[in-house]
């Protein structure tokens, strides 16, 4: 692949972190999987409530099979004291293919997360005997008396990989959005049973993109710019485990920006935080092909959005899916063409709206308004 | 000072690091630096335009005086290349005391901030001659190309401060509202000609409490608990080169959370940044109470807020001040009453507004409300 290649063929591209949301933001936002040129999503538990049983992820994914049939829906369990290895196998033989743990309180719909791992030893186990995934969100929950804050927050959970990759080397664990050189060495450092997605975005965010500018906020923050070289670098290197888990994960834009509406005298921006989020997933292969292109990857791109994650998981391509090259691309793969000039094509819109719809409820208001990541920004590739 | 004391006795609080701006705002908010207890202001110079002549600030300082005449307005003018040593002699005699240093870009008003200091040499000669203050925003501008962000880019700038220091030893110099353990130990190793002012609401805040809540953020930003640590430590041992430096920084509110305005099919939000500041003033002395009985400092409140400062500027306490425990205290004296119980006494307003004055521009649209630190919540301590 050159430089100067204008046309690029990825096979069969796969989101293996998305939040997909329930009612009406589901309506609006579940198909945006398919129009980001994704044909798989890894569908994360942290609904309410929670996905905590087979029984509620099968009603989940036909909900979303529903609303965008073209798509294949993965689906995971919430990890939480409601789940037992009988709960595991059960699961398995439906379907589920992973086990998402929260630590608790650290990002959206996360209270009942855990706290101590030990006691989910015996789930653990189900999972390794089932080739179960164990995804973790790692960040340990912010304790200032501890020194622990957002910031160091991912690489003190790093322990927490160790010990458990120790205890169960067979179990396939993939550490989450990953967002420190902590990280990224850490999992270099474990074997083959253990992974790590990097969401689009912060190949893009520093903390200075989200200092003072909640749309780029988001769990874990963005840290350092040392920190993204790392993921960039990683990248850059082909690293067989290393794969995108985009963490798109829409909030209704009123409440990822609280407005200066009083309760009694006090603003409530002055007393509720903006959301953490950033919504990638309807902009989100050319976003990929834009940024991997930007420091120097772009011949990196099908593994990283989809070959490293699909060898992973055991996610076959598809069997329609063609070579990157061939003349005639077959239906699994999508084909991104450079955009030449600035215009409509391959500008992110302001937002991404739904009017009334089935499935809104009251304390939808009238509308579900999703402003994307680089809203306004020109993107260098869009969908042929 | 026990731990049950009920009533504090501050002789003549100085605040050596004050934002009080123009116009409306300035209307509103300066006659706060004596609601919140204070009868000294040393005022900032990064006015639109900056404040870089003795004329200007002369003006500066009558507009203040008109505003608010029961305050003691100490003024600084802004270094840039139009500051000569000849102006440095004629400040000198005008009374103005301190000459203020941005780095380019890094805070609001910042536009015309430093990038060298040899350039500025032949002026801190003519203040070190005229024993004027060279008062340090210290921090560089983010470059992420050199993995400069805005976490460390105060430590960054601290081997400008050694340089400083070491080619002008007789030079005073501020090193001002310092945020991180790194700042703190570089000015605890400097001579006695180098301070440091810390403000009020670093004392409170860490990186959390900016993250994705836009009221609490400022330049610098709040960083680590453990650099909370080391502000709140410094003024707990009582050195007496550190205390306090509000910044307290107003912003009307809009500016300080975009709105979901949209510019053109782009939400506003998507596109602008929240102002940078924290607003102190009109809280402040209650605030800085408040806030050193949290971490066990309250008898090192009339050092952190008047005689260090003071002893360092060279301010004397005013001739009727009394001492703390004295029965009659004298004019000078603040008194502050530990607030028994939640109620309106002590308790932070949601906004200060300003309607229909006749400083009033068409930018400040029908009002100014700026929302300060902590709207809404209870302070332990009182004016009376």
């Amino acid at each position: 692949m050159s430089a100067t290649v204008d046309e690029l063929h990825v096979p069969a591209p796969a989101d293996y972190h998305v939040h997909v949301r329930q009612g009406a933001m589901s309506a609006l936002i579940a198909p945006h999987v398919s129009a980001g040129g994704f044909q798989l999503a890894y569908v994360m538990p942290n609904t309410l409530p929670p996905i905590s049983s087979t029984e509620q992820a099968l009603q989940y994914q036909a909900d979303l099979q529903r609303i965008a049939p073209q798509t294949q829906w993965i689906m995971t369990l919430y990890l939480s004291p409601a789940l037992t290895p009988e709960e595991i196998r059960q699961a398995s033989k439906a379907g589920v293919r992973g086990v998402k743990s929260y630590p608790r309180g650290v990002t959206t719909n996360s209270d009942g997360g855990i706290e101590d791992y030990e006691a989910y030893y015996p789930v653990f186990e189900a999972m390794e005997q089932e080739n179960m995934v164990l995804n973790l969100h790692g960040e340990v929950p912010s304790d200032a008396d501890k020194g622990i804050c957002v910031l160091n927050a991912e690489a003190a959970f790093l322990s927490h990989l160790h010990k458990l990759h120790a205890r169960f080397p067979k179990l396939r664990i993939v550490l989450e959005h990953a967002t420190t050189a902590a990280a990224v060495e850490a999992v270099q450092g474990c074997s083959e049973t253990v992974a790590c997605t990097i969401t689009a975005h912060h190949l893009a965010l520093t903390v200075d993109d989200w200092a003072g500018r909640p749309i780029n906020f988001c769990k874990p923050v963005a840290k350092y710019p040392s920190d993204r070289e790392a993921l960039r670098r990683v990248i850059k290197e082909g690293h067989p485990r290393f794969f995108l888990g985009s963490d798109s994960a829409p909030h209704p834009f009123a409440s990822k920006l609280p407005s200066a509406t009083t309760h009694g005298s006090v603003p409530a921006a002055a007393q509720s935080a903006c959301a953490a989020g950033v919504y990638t997933s309807a902009i989100l292969l050319p976003l990929c092909a834009t940024l991997l292109e930007s420091f120097g990857a772009l011949d990196k791109l099908n593994g990283f959005v989809s070959t490293n994650g699909r060898r992973f998981y055991g996610d076959a391509l598809g069997k329609n899916t063609a070579a990157p090259g061939e003349t005639q691309p077959a239906k699994d793969v999508v084909v991104l063409r450079r955009v030449k000039s600035e215009g409509e094509e391959g500008k992110v819109p302001g937002a991404y709206v739904l009017e009334g719809h089935q499935d809104m409820q009251d304390s939808d208001k009238e509308k579900v308004s999703v402003v994307p990541f680089w809203a306004g920004k020109q993107l260098g590739w869009a969908i042929v």
